[in-house]
C-alpha cells in the first residue's frame, strides 16, 4: 500500500477544517456555490481501504469475458477492406467475386451506410467506409462477413478497388500550405485546417514589455498510440424482433449507442450497446468506429450475429492517439519568476479525420494556467488533417504536449535566473480554491504538498545540477481534470446518471453507463455506494456499461467516472439511505440524522452499540416506503469559466495535481537514456481505494516513460512504419524503473467523499521530468520527442562539451 | 381478435360513470378506500389492442434462449440419484464407486446439505436430498456431476443405497388412520394430518335448519400434474469471488433466491438467480426444487458450471401438481334456490411434502362464496401427507376442485327445483363492489355479463335438459384471484417492485422481478409502461426475472402479475410521467396536468396538435431533472378481509370472473365423452392485450378439458403407474374442440388501467361445465375426476335407461 500523506490545508474549506500553514492558505478569492455532498459524521469503513476489487478474481483466473471471447450460435467473422493508398479517389469497389466466395455471407460497401458522422457534432467528417475518397492507408472501405475468419481474409484479396491516387499531406507544415491538396474538399478554406483556436486573457504583449525576462522556446512532441493490450473487438446481434445489440470493447457505450442509431438509422431505443470488460483503453476506445458499426450493419443485413476482431496492425490504422504537436511557447517573467505574461501556439497533426480534434485543440491550451499563477495568458491553436490515421484522445488529451513544453521551459527559467526550480514552482503554483488566468474555477489544489513530497523522497533541491555528467534529476508538475465541464451535445444535461437499489436480502446493486476499462471504475462506484450504505463492497452488485440496464454516462474518458459518476451514485445511495435511515431511527426510536452506518449495520452514532442490521432496516424500509431505488445524478456547475465562454472545453468541477522527479543515467557514448528511478506525488483529491490509485500512478508513469523515450508514429512516406508491437516499442519491464507512488490526500468539496482524479493526471509530468533530467545529466536540452539515443547524440554534439568519444569503433546502439 | 364486450355497468364507481341496468347495479356495500391509479383522460393508445408481443420473435424463430439451452464453458452435467422406495429408511448411502468412475467429478449426499426448508416457512420439512428416510419413489437421495449426461447417468448406477422398506401411506383414508405410519415423525399427531384448517362464517346449522332443501353430495378430484412442454433446467455457476449465479426455469426466482441463500449458507448478497424464459410453469416450477439447490451447491464445490435438466419422467417425480381432494359439500337453499347455508368438507392427498400445501388447504375453502351470495358458510379442510410425489399448486390453484363440487351441485339444485341453471346462478350472484360471506372485499365483478354471454351464444338455457340422450350441454361459473393479498413472508411489505427509466435516446427500460412464463408477462409490464407514458410498446425493453437487476417480485404465479407487478410498473411510469409532463408542459407553455401522452409525443389535451416528441420532452425533463428513474411498488391493501383474519390466504384484492359452458358427445356405447364446443366469457378487468388474454381462455379451456376427462396422476401400488407423456393424456389437437373466447371487460378500480387477470381463472369453470354437460347428456351423475369412459358406463350401468346396449361385440374404447 502507497504511503498517504493527508494535507489538511487542503481540506474542504466549506466543512469547517480550515488550513493553517501559510504556504497553503486558502485563497481568499471567492468560491462559487456547489453542492456540497453530505459526509459520513462517523469516518469512513470502506472508502481510503486498499480493498481487493470484486473484478480482480475473474480477471486474475481468466473468467472474464472480454468482447473478443464472445461467441453465439452462427456467428459470422467479419473482415475490413482498408485502403493501400494514404490520399485517392475511389473509381471503383467491385464485391462481386468477394461475394461469390463459398463462406462469405455478405459485404458492405460506402454507399449502404451514407450517413456523416462525427463523435463531435461539429465535425461529422466520417462515413463507415470511405466514400468516392481514401484519405489514409488503412481508411476502410468495405466489409465482409463469411462463416470463418480465414474465408473473409481471402475474401478482401477477390474484392477490386481501383483508385486514381491523389499527393499525400503528411506534415503540419505541409498542411497548412495554401496549395496544399485538399484533404476534405467541403472544407471552405485553402489550406488543411481543421480547427482553430485564439484565446487571450489579460494583455500578453503588456506583460512581455514589462518583463524583466522573455523566453521563447519551439518544442515537437511526436504522436504515438494507446497499444492497450486488447485489440478493440465487437459482436453484434440482429435479434427476430429486429433489436440490435452491439458489444463492443467501448469506452463510450452510449456514444456509441447514438452514433449507431443515427448511421443505421434505427430509434436508439431498438438499439442495445453492450460494453463488456476492456483490456485496456486509455481513450482510444473513445469513439464509434467503422468496425463497430459495420458489425451492427451486417448483423442486421445477414440475420446472424457478426462479429469483428481487429488484428494489432489494425489497430494502429485505427489509432485515435496521441496528436503530433509542434508548440512555440513564449513566456515573460520578472527577475524572481513571476510569470507576466504567456503565450502558447500549438500546431496539431490531426490525421485525417476530425475525432475529439476540436476538443483536443482547445485542451493544448486550457490547462497551463491551471498549475500556475500568470498575469496574462494567450492560446493559438491549429489542428490540420493529414492523410495519416486520425489522431484523438490519448491519457492526458491534449494537455501532455503543451505541459511537456511548459514545464521545460519553466527548467531553463528558473535555470537562467538562478532558482531552484522545485521552490520556484511551489511560490507561482495555483492557490487552492482561486480562479485561474483563464478563468477555470480551482477548488481543491494540494500541488505545493506534492511537490514537497517528491522533493523530501528525492531530495531533488540539492542533487539538481549537482549530480556528476550522464548523471541527472528533473522535475516537473501538472494538472488534469476530473472530467470535462461542458457535455458534447446538449447543454445542460446530466454528464452521469446512476440507480441504486436495496434488496429485501440486503444485496445492492447499482446500475452506471460506464465501462470497466480496467481502471476500476466498478469499484470505485462499489466503494461509493458501500460507504453511503455502511454495507461491504462486496455486496455491491455493480451494472454498468449497459445502454438497455444502466442510464447514460457519458463514458469512462476524460477521467470523470470516479468524480461524476461517482457524484451520481453517492446522490442515488444517498436517497436510499435516507429512507433507511427513517425506518431504522423508528426501530431504535431514534431520530433518523443519528443514524450512522458501517459493517452492515445501522447504529446510533452517539451510542454505537444500540443498532439494527442491514437487513433488518432494509426490509423495514421497504415495508414502510415500498421498492427501495434511488436515482442520482450529476451535473457540473455551470459556471466553471467564470463569465468567460472561450474558455472553451477547458473546464472541468476540480482538478487533480502532480509532481514527479525522474532520475536519469545517459550513456554518453550511445546517447541512451535510462531512467533510474521516477517519483510522483500525486493529489487524488481523497484516496477511495489506495491500492487502485497507487496503481494508476504506476501505469501512468510507465506510459509517460513510453512517450519520453521510445514510442513514436512513425511514417515511411505515406504508410505507417511500425504498426506492430514488436516495433513499437512500449517499455518492457526492464525499462521500467522504480516508480515512488506518494498519494497526496486533499478532501475536495465536490468530488465523491472528496475524491478527484487518478487515472491521467499522474502521465503528464513524467515526460518533462525526464526531459528535464536529461538536460542536467547532459547540460543540453533536446526538444523532441522521444528523446531517443540519436537525439541526444545530436544535441551533445552541438554542445560545447561534446559527446563522450569512443577510443574504438561505437558499438550497435542497444534500444 | 376475440370478442370484447365492455360492462360499463361494472365501471369503476370511484370514477364516475355509474351503473345504469338494473341487473347489476352496483351494490351499496361500503368500499374501503384503495388507491385509484390515476387513468389516462385521453383515452388508450395501446392499452387494449392486439399487438404483437416483443418475445414472441424470438420464440416463433426458435431464438429464445430457454435454460437448458444455457451451456458455459467447462460445464458439468448433473443427474440426480432417486428413491426407489416410497417409505423407506436409509441404511446407507455409499457413493465410492460412482465417485470413481472416469469423468465424474463430484457427488453430493443429504449431510452436505442439511437445512432444512419448504416454500412456506409453517412447513420447512424438505431437504435437498433424503436424509434417514426416503417417503415417496422419486425423491432425490444424491447427485453426481460428470463431464458429459451419459457419464453421469452411468454413475447413478454404481450408487449403492440400503434401504430398510416402510409400510407406504397411498391415499387420504390411509392417512387419516390413527394406526398409520408415519411418514414426518417429528409431528406430534397420531395420524399424517399436516393441516386442518376449520373456519364458520354466520350460523351454517341455524341455515339448514330454515332451509327448504338440503342438499349433500360427495366428489372426489383426481390429482394431475402440470405437463408443460419445457422440462425444469437449471445451470449454475460460482464465479471466482464466489458469487454464484442460478439460471433455472422458475416462475419464482425471488424465492429461490431466498431459500437457496439460507440453505446454501451464503448471504443473499452472494447469489444471484436469473430466470430465463420459461417453456410453461402453471404453477410446477414455484417453488424451489432439489436439482436447482444441488446444481448450485456443486458449480461451488466443483468451481464449474453445473447443469441438471430433469427428464420427463423426473418431473413426474418433481410434480408438485394438483392436490387429489375428496369433497363433501352440504348446501341449505330456500325454495327459489337461494343459499341459506353452505358447508364444504375437503380432504386433500398432499403427498410426500409440505409444498404450498397449508396455502392450498385455505384456497379449497376460499373461494366458493366469491361467486355466490350465501347466508353462512362453513369450511373444513384437511391436508394429509401420502407416500407420493408432493402435491402443490397447479394453474386455479385449490380453488378447482371445490369449484368443480359447488358447480356440480348447484345444477342439481337447480334441477332439484325446476330452476334454469343460468339465470339461478346469476340471481344468486355476488354483487360488484361488495363483500363475501367470508368476509373478503370484491370490487369490480362481471360474473352476471359473462353468463348473459355463455347463454346469449350457446342458447344454454333453452338447450339444457332437451337435446337428445347422448348429447348435453353445461353450465359453470368461477372467481379467481389476481395474486394473493397476503405474502408468504414479511407482512407487510410490497409483493412487487418496478424500476422505469427512461433514456437520452426515447427508449424505457423496465425492470421487474416477475419471469415470463409464456404468459406474456412482459408484454402487459410493456403495455403498463408505454401506455402510461405514450411510447410504443417495442419502445419498451423488459429487464426482468433476475435477482441482481430487477426489485423483488413474488412471482409469476397466483395470477398476480398484471394485476400487482403492473401495478408497481404503473406507478414507476406515472412517476417519470409527471417529471416529463413537467418539462413538456414548460416547453408548450401549458400546465403539466394539461400533457397527454401518446405515439411518442406529448400534446396539450385541449390542443393535441400542439405537442413535442417525447424525445424531447425526455431530455429537457433530464436536463432538469436529472437522470429519469421513477420506482414503484404495490402492496394490497391490509383490510381485504374485513377484521376476520381468519379467512386465511383467500383474500386478494381483486376477483376475476368466469362462465363456461360446454357442450358434449357421449357415446352411449363406450362411454367416450367427446367436448364438441365450449363457450367461455371471462370478466379480466381491463384486457390490456385480447390476443394475450384469448391466449388464455383458450389455454384454460384445453386444460380444464384434459383434466375433466382425461389426466390422472394414478399410481400402481406405490408407484407412479404413467410417468411420461405418451401414457399420461393430456389433449392432443384432435381432442380439443372449438372454444368460444368472449372477454367481458370490467373496468377494475384497483387494476392498473382496470386490468384483473386471465392466466387460471377461466380453467376452474370448464370441469365443472363438462361434467354438468356429460350429466346432461346420460342423464346420471360421474361424482370424479377424470370422466372416463369407464367411469360413465358404470354410471350409465347404474342408471334407469341404462347404456346403449350392443347388437354385436364391442369394439375397441377409441381412448
Amino acid at each position: 500500500m502507497p504511503e498517504i500523506r493527508r494535507v489538511s490545508t487542503a481540506t474542504n474549506p466549506d466543512t469547517g477544517a480550515a488550513g493553517t500553514t501559510a504556504a497553503a492558505a486558502v485563497s481568499s478569492v471567492a468560491r462559487p456555490a456547489a453542492p456540497v455532498h453530505a459526509r459520513k459524521p462517523e469516518g469512513f469503513s470502506v472508502a481510503g481501504k486498499a480493498l481487493p476489487r470484486a473484478d480482480s478474481y475473474a480477471k486474475v483466473t481468466g473468467a472474464a469475458i472480454y468482447a473478443d471471447d464472445i461467441a453465439l450460435p452462427r456467428m459470422l467473422f467479419g473482415k475490413l477492406l482498408r485502403s493501400t493508398q494514404a490520399h485517392a479517389r475511389i473509381l471503383r469497389v467491385d464485391c462481386s467475386r468477394a461475394q461469390a466466395l463459398p463462406g462469405v455471407v455478405a459485404v458492405a460497401t460506402g454507399e449502404e451506410l451514407p450517413v456523416r458522422y462525427g463523435i463531435l457534432p461539429s465535425s461529422p467528417d466520417e462515413t463507415v467506409f470511405a466514400i468516392e475518397k481514401v484519405r489514409y492507408v488503412g481508411e476502410p472501405i468495405a466489409a465482409v462477413v463469411a462463416d470463418d475468419e480465414l474465408t473473409a481474409e481471402e475474401a478482401l484479396n477477390l474484392i477490386e478497388v481501383v483508385y486514381e491516387p491523389l499527393p499525400a499531406v503528411m506534415t503540419i507544415d505541409e498542411a497548412l500550405r495554401d496549395a496544399s491538396p485538399k484533404i476534405h474538399e467541403e472544407s471552405r478554406r485553402s489550406d488543411n485546417v481543421h480547427k482553430e483556436v485564439h484565446l487571450e486573457f489579460g494583455d500578453v504583449e503588456a506583460g512581455f514589455a514589462q518583463a524583466d525576462a522573455v523566453f521563447e522556446d519551439e518544442f515537437f512532441y511526436e504522436g504515438n498510440t494507446h497499444a492497450a493490450i486488447e485489440q478493440h473487438a465487437v459482436v453484434a446481434d440482429c435479434s427476430a424482433d429486429g433489436k440490435i445489440t452491439i458489444w463492443s470493447s467501448s469506452q463510450t457505450p452510449h456514444y456509441l449507442h447514438r452514433i449507431a442509431s443515427a448511421v443505421l438509422q434505427v430509434p436508439a431505443s431498438r438499439l442495445r450497446v453492450v460494453a463488456p470488460p476492456i483490456g485496456g483503453g486509455f481513450g482510444g476506445k473513445t469513439e464509434p468506429f467503422p468496425h463497430e458499426l459495420a458489425a451492427a450493419h451486417l448483423a442486421r443485413k445477414t440475420g446472424r450475429p457478426v462479429k469483428f476482431a481487429l488484428t494489432r496492425q489494425e489497430v494502429f490504422y485505427t489509432h485515435r492517439g496521441r496528436h503530433p504537436v509542434k508548440m512555440k511557447i513564449k513566456t515573460g517573467v520578472k527577475r524572481d519568476g513571476s510569470i507576466l505574461a504567456c503565450r502558447l501556439q500549438t500546431w496539431l497533426d490531426g490525421g485525417a479525420y476530425g475525432s475529439y480534434g476540436v476538443a483536443t485543440t482547445y485542451y493544448t491550451g486550457a490547462l497551463a494556467p491551471v498549475t500556475y499563477k500568470m498575469g496574462a495568458y494567450a492560446f493559438d491553436g491549429c489542428r490540420v488533417y493529414t492523410n495519416k490515421p486520425p489522431c484523438g484522445p490519448k491519457r492526458g488529451h491534449g494537455t501532455t504536449q503543451p505541459r511537456y513544453a511548459l514545464e521545460c521551459q519553466l527548467d531553463k527559467i528558473a535555470g537562467a535566473l538562478g532558482l531552484d526550480a522545485a521552490a520556484y514552482r511551489k511560490r507561482i503554483a495555483i492557490d487552492p480554491y482561486s480562479e485561474t488566468i483563464n478563468h477555470l474555477r480551482v477548488t481543491s489544489c494540494g500541488l505545493r504538498e506534492c511537490i514537497d513530497e517528491v522533493e523530501r523522497r528525492t531530495g531533488y533541491s540539492g542533487r539538481h545540477g549537482a549530480l556528476p555528467r550522464g548523471k541527472g534529476i528533473g522535475l516537473a508538475v501538472s494538472a488534469y481534470l476530473c472530467g470535462a465541464g461542458l457535455p458534447i451535445y446538449w447543454n445542460p444535461m446530466p454528464h452521469s446518471g446512476a440507480i441504486v437499489k436495496v434488496d429485501r436480502g440486503g444485496g445492492v446493486t447499482v446500475y452506471c453507463g460506464t465501462s470497466e476499462c480496467g481502471q476500476g471504475s466498478e469499484h470505485m462506484l462499489a466503494v461509493v455506494v458501500a460507504e453511503t450504505l455502511g454495507v461491504d463492497v462486496m455486496d455491491v452488485r455493480v451494472c454498468a456499461g449497459d445502454t438497455d440496464l444502466t442510464p447514460v454516462d457519458l463514458g469512462s474518458y476524460s477521467s470523470r467516472v470516479t468524480f461524476m459518476a461517482g457524484n451520481a451514485a453517492h446522490e442515488a445511495a444517498e436517497s436510499v439511505r435516507l429512507r433507511l435511515a427513517q425506518a431504522a431511527g423508528a426501530l431504535l426510536g431514534i431520530a433518523p440524522e443519528r443514524c450512522g452506518f458501517a459493517a452492515r449495520r445501522v447504529f446510533d452514532v452517539g451510542d454505537p452499540d444500540r443498532a439494527v442490521t442491514f437487513l433488518e432496516a432494509a426490509q423495514a424500509a421497504e415495508a414502510r416506503f415500498g421498492t427501495l431505488v434511488g436515482s442520482g445524478s450529476y451535473t457540473p456547475p455551470a459556471n466553471l469559466h467564470g463569465d468567460f465562454k472561450g474558455s472553451g472545453v477547458g473546464p472541468s468541477p476540480a482538478y487533480s495535481y502532480t509532481a514527479c522527479v525522474a532520475e536519469v543515467g545517459v550513456d554518453l557514448e550511445t546517447g541512451e537514456v535510462r531512467v533510474e528511478r521516477l517519483t510522483l506525488a500525486h493529489d487524488c483529491g481523497r484516496a477511495l481505494n489506495p491500492d487502485i490509485v497507487e496503481g494508476q500512478i504506476e501505469g501512468s508513469a510507465y506510459m509517460g516513460l513510453g512517450e519520453a523515450l521510445l514510442e513514436e508514429s512513425a511514417f515511411r512516406r505515406d504508410e505507417h512504419k511500425i504498426p506492430n508491437l514488436l516495433d513499437y516499442k512500449t517499455p518492457t519491464i526492464l525499462d521500467t524503473p522504480h516508480i515512488d507512488a506518494i498519494i497526496v490526500e486533499t478532501d475536495d468539496r465536490e468530488g465523491p467523499f472528496g475524491a478527484k482524479e487518478a487515472g491521467e493526471g499522474p502521465l503528464n509530468p513524467v515526460i518533462p521530468a525526464i526531459a528535464n533530467a536529461v538536460a542536467d545529466a547532459i547540460g543540453v536540452r533536446v526538444y523532441a520527442t522521444p528523446i531517443l539515443p540519436e537525439s541526444v547524440l545530436r544535441a551533445l554534439d552541438a554542445s560545447p562539451s561534446g559527446r563522450l568519444r569512443l577510443k574504438s569503433a561505437p558499438s550497435p546502439v542497444p534500444v
